[in-house]
């Protein structure tokens, strides 16, 4: 059973200061502290500094208009003192006592200014907490938008000086100004200062600390809290030790797009006021939806065991008495039910589902395996050996093609890749359901694979199955196959070199053999992951980033929405690169029976994608789709996966990562490129991105680009027959699926007029590096 | 004198075919060389590959449309056969001696296709020219926009077979289709080959080999090649050995803007028809407006001595008798005459002119000098000593303080950093003009030139002048004086620091003093340079990237424009970060008179920057302006200095680096954050730029992002008694001065209102990392 998130629970000065009074023992924070741990909070947040530090920070540093300039002299006088010996007098701060820090997540003065140029303050509190051996402090948000930069600079500072502090950026979800009127009102309880003021008027600096909020500000977007956000972590250039206090006090709508962006982002704390909470019909607090499921979601946005990944969940006022029925605990005991009762948990703590098997394996970054190259180990051919899925449906696949033979034909089946024999006991077992007589080969070039073979070959196959020794590119098989099986498939498809390896099984099919799998194919997404990002850049070697990786992805965001709204520019969110077929038909071959080049297993593909809200693009996910036989497939494609192989546990999907990151607006097209290149010995992936902003205005001469044509997605793969265009309709679909929107984008493409409307226009706003590998880690050795 | 730039003859194939006709000699190519060299041409391009090898390619690689499976099968053996033994057939190629090859650049075939994942012809094309020493090659342009990143892969795939080969693409500079009906027809000789087409409609890849441009391609815009060739060296990563063959076959418009991004590009060759060319009145041959003037730009672009980054003009069709005078010299005789008659390669050859001064230094990158931490060495003292305009104008301040003392005063003048006494001598000499009595007291904390201002003192000042010897932060000073005077500035005003240094010198001003400087400002604009910010991250360490650099700008292009069409919320194209005032009126200070932190010299300054052409971002050009005395000054600001200190030699701009290059599109605002930032130790500078992009459209709440308001411009610098508003009018600059647009800026800006009109809409696309040394090496130290 996973573990459960953590709450915890905020003192503030009056508590704190109602208790040193009512109690003799000399620390009110001690006694605090250790009830809220009796009542179930495994964390203390609570502010470092007193009302006398603010009375005095104000004196010196926020002076008045000017007007009185005796005044300002004897102010900036005390400020520099002030700065040249910057210590607390011992009624500043809440924490004087290592006792009282243990365990204990500080909160910087809330009335902070870090958008001047001068951070001494922060400094000054946070060398005090370092020096307690407090190792979080949660930060204010930031003024406005428009100071947001000196605020990162100044927490980019603070990081730099300060090397074993963890500092979290409170920022409201959204700037609720946006939606004053049409939601209901944002609660009484909900602090301005909070919330900051997202409002782009300047406010004077240095002559306002509280709400700045001006009545007449522009609306801003729902994006704004969250543009605020990546600016500062990507001035801190995304430091492992920073990370968002997401104040959840704003009411969030139901199922909206724009909310999916925080899961690829690092929350360390959701601050949860007992106001946000609302009354069921018997009295008790709870939820409205959009917050619940948001908050369901963060809970597992990370599902790692890990605790350090999960937000920890930030009451605050659950002890006001604010809801009638239920007291303090019913507001903890409410969020361990939703989270218990969560799909996600469930899934997590239910034995046969992906969730469960991959625990710990999420956003963790695996070389792919390249079992062309390397012999694989007993122990990892036993753990996919486990998947419940992909044998059954190999299986089947081996049934249906066997009954297509006529009965009476004695049917020869090559297991190409036998690996420790999984696939020559399904054969034998549809073989056997069928009712049909045939013989088996099974070939594997794995030395140390080929002695478990033998073993199973004695002691269970017997005469009906030969084993053979060798690579299926050279080795010389006794006769030819009816079918030809193979597992050769990697989580982009042919990223194991399925392609090449099937080049050389071929020769030992018949020409009217049928390979298993038929065909197979890639598709990519783009996406967003802080995580993935600073995963894959923590390698030494700039290597790191040109090669993809195998991640059970948790904490992502996929950036692109359908892209039906873009007058057939865009595809759906997730998107096909290319398809290779077994057998080939069109194939130059040599005498042998084997290729002259590997040129023909080149591909290459240009995806447009619909970016519906800004965000970062950190890399492109990779997924696999396969068709076995017939309508028998494999898939870890996120939409279809569930329809065709659910529960299968073989692949996570690819990860391939961006060196730099890539700002996406809102509304912006993204065209990713995406190669397969092959020389005599090597075989590698090339990527890249270019985004575009589709401006709707006056043309004008100078601006002017035309868009991309919608047959103009796809451009031809490096084979010379190329093959038939994506998007066509999956052979594992049914007519039953014709609203299925993502297999029939095709037929609504084509229909669409290839000329340009004169209006709209796309304009480049930014590309990605080339991700090339090269001769160097990233390729796969033939 | 400077050499002038390199001219090159293209040589066809029909002209090869036919001297081998008319000729005995074995080698048409060694005969039509030397005839070229003779005619004065340094360079001979010529294509590599003949008819015959465009013949065998064709029949292998361009398929009929499918119809005929077995030709189409016949001629992918024939392909798969030539790609396992890739070579050429002696009657395939041009070139087959060494000799032959000697001082020759490759021209690839046009026809080849660089548009698919297959780039093995390209290979072989290189490897032949490799093998035969030839080092540079032009490439055919990509065939349209929607392959551009397919051909860059292409070319860095190249890049990286061959070490020693330089790539050259041909571009067309700008997309004539755009111009169709507004200029005059292209010329009837432009090959549509060499110009490519830039539609987006897609070609059918490998059937269509000649002109795809379909006409109803909807139109291009005028940045769209460069658009392309931006793509293209981004992909291959800003590779020193990739460059530009600009096409200036299509007439070129007279002082566009769009042109001007050219400048910051690493342009090799000039490709010029002789049909480019038009009769003069009298028959000769000249160049239209546009494209001289835009050719005597390109020839000083680099304006280097070293001829490699001067772009090599070649000219083709010169002998086709085209224009009715002159002959096939009239053409070279009248790109020299344009040469040098043009003002930058006059400048250049005059002696006294900043452009003479430099030559050697453009765009090469100089660490700033330190004069506080480092004691300068005699020669850099001599060389800034012969600056005849900086110390004129201090003569002149100096004379107009020393006039506005009353008559019977005697005069105490205190030189703060004397050096080698330049200061002194001009202090003398002013105070001789004026006809006054006055000491002078000369400090100095460099030892070594104390002993030449020793030299001096003896030799010719005599009771006049006291040497005092010390850090004037430090010393103790005989008597206050009436007149500091004092040369510390840097190319960014206070990048030497000149401010911290005053602190400490203006304890022995009088308080009625006058400090010359009186003040000065910063002053910044976005620049371009391909080979500044080659040049910045060739170091091995990433603080490369971190300090900003002193440049000679050469082949830079500034990218802002004047913002007075963005509704006020961008200033014009160089923008005043901050000013330093001496002496310091509201200091507070210690009972030595010293400032107790230097905070009050922290600055901070966020510049918003109207982008009107798209172009990359490499970089900030930072300038300092100072007033002397009154309306005596030193400027370097670009659109400035010529009035205030024309000629004036001492500094070349700074050049602030970004690690990655920004995007920035057409009619994009830059918004540029820089921070002076201090501690007791160290000065350093961060910087920073966020770009946006001003969507005019329906207002949606998906979208909606405010603009920022005019007075947000420039917030809060560090210092409590801010400076006066920035872009106030210069006091260098009388009431005559009244239609310069930069300095009256500020005027028209805070007379906009500040609330947001409703439909357009300003929206994030892009930023840059911070660059902030922190602790190390571009600190500066105090």
């Amino acid at each position: 059973m996973s573990s459960t998130s953590m709450l915890g629970t905020l003192l503030t000065l009056p508590e704190i200061a109602a208790t040193a009074m009512t109690r003799d023992d000399a620390s009110p924070i001690i006694a605090l502290s250790s009830q809220a741990r009796s009542k179930g909070y495994e964390v203390v947040c609570l502010p470092l500094t007193t009302d006398s530090w603010k009375k005095r920070w104000t004196e010196m540093c926020l002076l008045p208009t000017g007007a009185d300039l005796a005044a300002d002299m004897a102010a900036e006088k005390l400020a520099e003192a002030w700065r040249t010996k910057p210590y607390f007098l011992l009624d500043e701060v809440t924490i004087t006592q290592l006792e009282e820090a243990e365990g204990v997540t500080a909160i910087a003065s809330e009335w902070l200014e870090l958008d001047a140029s001068d951070d001494w303050a922060l400094q000054q509190e946070l060398a005090y907490a370092a020096y307690l051996n407090i190792h979080a402090t949660i930060l204010p948000p930031p003024r406005n938008r428009e100071h947001v930069t000196s605020y990162a600079r100044a927490v980019n500072a603070c990081l730099k000086t300060h090397p074993y502090m963890h500092l979290s950026i409170r920022l409201p979800i959204y700037n609720p100004t946006v939606l004053e009127g049409h939601l209901t009102p944002l609660p009484d309880s909900m602090s301005p200062q909070l919330l900051g003021s997202l409002s782009p008027t300047p406010s004077t600096p240095r002559l306002v600390v509280s709400d700045d909020r001006s009545s007449d500000s522009p609306p801003t977007n729902l994006d704004a809290t969250w543009e605020m956000w990546d600016v500062i972590r990507s001035i801190c250039d995304y430091n492992t030790r920073l990370t968002l206090t997401l104040d959840l006090t704003p009411p969030l709508p139901v199922n909206s797009g724009f909310l999916s962006k925080w899961k690829a982002e690092a929350i360390r704390y959701l601050f949860l006021p007992a106001s946000t909470f609302i009354a069921n019909s018997k009295g008790y607090p709870v939820l409205p939806k959009g917050t619940q499921s948001f908050i369901r979601a963060s809970m597992m946005a990370s599902g790692s065991t890990m605790c350090q990944h999960r937000p920890v969940i930030i009451l605050s006022g659950a002890n006001q008495g604010l809801h009638a029925l239920g007291g303090e605990l019913a507001y903890s005991q409410y969020l361990r039910h939703i989270e218990k009762t969560s799909p996600a948990f469930q899934a997590l703590n239910t034995s046969g589902t992906v969730e469960n098997f991959a625990q710990g394996y999420q956003d963790y970054l695996q070389a792919p395996l390249q079992p062309l190259m390397d012999n694989l180990q007993s122990v990892t051919y036993q753990t996919f050996e486990q998947d419940p899925v992909k044998y059954h449906n190999y299986e089947e696949a081996i049934y249906h093609a066997v009954l297509d033979w006529p009965g009476d034909h004695k049917i020869i089946i090559c297991v190409a890749g036998a690996g420790r024999g999984p696939l020559v006991a399904r054969s034998l077992i549809a073989v056997q359901r069928a009712g049909r007589d045939a013989h088996i080969y099974a070939v594997e070039k794995n030395p140390n694979a080929y002695v478990t073979l033998q073993g199973r070959h004695e002691a269970e196959w017997g005469d009906q199955v030969t084993l053979l020794f060798g690579d299926m590119r050279h080795i010389e098989v006794p006769e030819t196959a009816d079918i030809l099986v193979s597992e050769l498939l990697g989580s982009f498809g042919d990223n194991e070199l399925s392609p090449e390896c099937l080049d050389g099984a071929i020769r030992f099919l018949k020409p009217d053999g049928i390979s298993i799998p038929s065909s197979y194919t890639a598709h990519l997404a783009p996406l967003s992951s802080a995580k993935l990002f600073n995963e894959a850049r923590i390698g030494k070697e700039e290597k790191n980033l040109e090669t993809p990786y195998v991640v059970m992805f948790q904490a992502v965001n996929i950036l692109s929405g359908d892209g039906s709204s873009t007058n057939g520019r865009c595809g759906p969110q997730v998107q096909e690169c290319w398809e290779f077929e077994h057998p080939r038909r069109d194939a130059v071959l040599d005498q042998r029976g084997l290729p002259l080049t590997n040129s023909h297993n080149a591909r290459s593909a240009k995806l447009n994608f619909f970016i519906p809200h800004a965000g970062v693009l950190h890399g492109l996910a990779g997924y696999f789709e396969a068709v076995l036989y017939g309508n028998i497939g494999l898939s870890i494609h996120p939409h279809r996966k569930d329809r065709i192989s659910k529960d299968m546990l073989s692949w996570f999907p690819l990860f391939f990562p961006f060196k730099e990151p890539l700002y996406l607006p809102s509304n912006s097209e993204l065209q990713v490129s995406i190669w397969r290149l092959t020389n005599q010995r090597q075989v590698w992936y090339e990527w890249h991105a270019e985004a575009f902003l589709n401006v709707i205005g006056e043309p004008s001469l100078e601006t002017e680009v035309p868009l991309p044509s919608p047959r103009s997605a796809n451009f031809a793969s490096g084979s010379f027959f190329s093959s038939p265009p994506r998007n066509t309709p999956s052979p594992l679909f049914d007519a039953s699926a014709a609203n299925d929107t993502s297999s029939f984008t095709f037929d609504r493409r084509v229909s669409v007029d290839s000329m340009v409307p004169p209006g709209p226009r796309l304009i480049k706003i930014g590309h990605t590096s080339l991700h090339n590998p090269g001769g160097r880690s990233s390729w796969i050795g033939l």
